[in-house]
């Protein structure tokens, strides 16, 4: 099973894609979808397609995206809402469910503490996907989702197993 | 020229189209595209889905999309961001240049002060566009941002013509 993990931004989108067989994990590709300043509509466009073609060529079977951390400033939210909005579109109209997780939940799946800081997250990311590398932080964070939703995917697989 | 103006909403997003000929303006259709409550990535592709229907119906030649009102409510401004990342997109994957407009900025164009009740700037879009029906409150608003777009227009048109 293929998962494909979105860490919503605007300028910055990461994602990245592994492989889940029952516990193990593979590494399968990552990466960062830009866009640069200007105005509002084309830069959601351009992440849009970024994000489609990135599932048209790897055609994943499930998608988890990072819930939005709310911080006290509304426009940042607002902004961050917004990219968000196209990180659950992409997905959505490629037929695929959606896992949201939040920041603390992702953190204590790869981690094992709600409460850890980046270095710690991409340290057992590559723990866990050997060989990997980074095209950067976000999407190091978008592999620590897909990660996070598929530990989550073998506990209901589990669940249901131990309850049939 | 026509004008589609956008009111963004998760729940209920409000479009409205307009023709607009120097100072004269009629209108052409307007609506509401609902999303039922549920997971979010359907109903962001259930918004997009409309809204691009509505944008290959009546081929606008600009768009409008209203500024989020940026309340205390993070939880709610995020959400917002999300429904209004779509009311983005959409007219972007079309093509169209899109104006963005304050909801004071819309008022003082359509009431000429920028703090109107609903029913106030409800009244004028039916002054200036006679005969119209509104599908609901929020089609009304996003009457009301076309025609917002629509004096923009015509004011950077005079501009050009006084300085040609």
């Amino acid at each position: 099973m293929k998962i494909i993990g979105i860490d919503p931004g605007l300028r910055n989108m990461g994602w990245g894609i592994i492989a889940a067989e029952g516990s193990r994990m593979r590494h399968i590709a990552n990466g960062i979808v830009h866009s640069e300043t200007g105005e509002l509509g084309p830069r959601l466009a351009a992440l849009y397609r970024g994000l489609c073609a990135i599932i048209a060529e790897h055609r994943p079977d499930a998608a988890a995206v990072e819930q939005t951390f709310v911080n006290k400033d509304a426009v940042g939210t607002l902004k961050l809402g917004q990219a968000r909005g196209i990180a659950l579109l992409a997905p959505a109209e490629a037929g695929l469910e959606i896992g949201e997780y939040a920041p603390n939940a992702v953190k204590k799946t790869v981690v094992g503490v709600g409460h850890a800081a980046k270095e710690q997250i991409q340290h057992m990311v590559r723990v866990m996907l050997p060989g990997v590398d980074f095209a950067g932080p976000d999407a190091a964070d978008a592999l620590a989702v897909a990660i996070c939703h598929a530990h989550h995917l073998q506990g209901r697989a589990l669940r249901v197993k131990a309850t049939a």
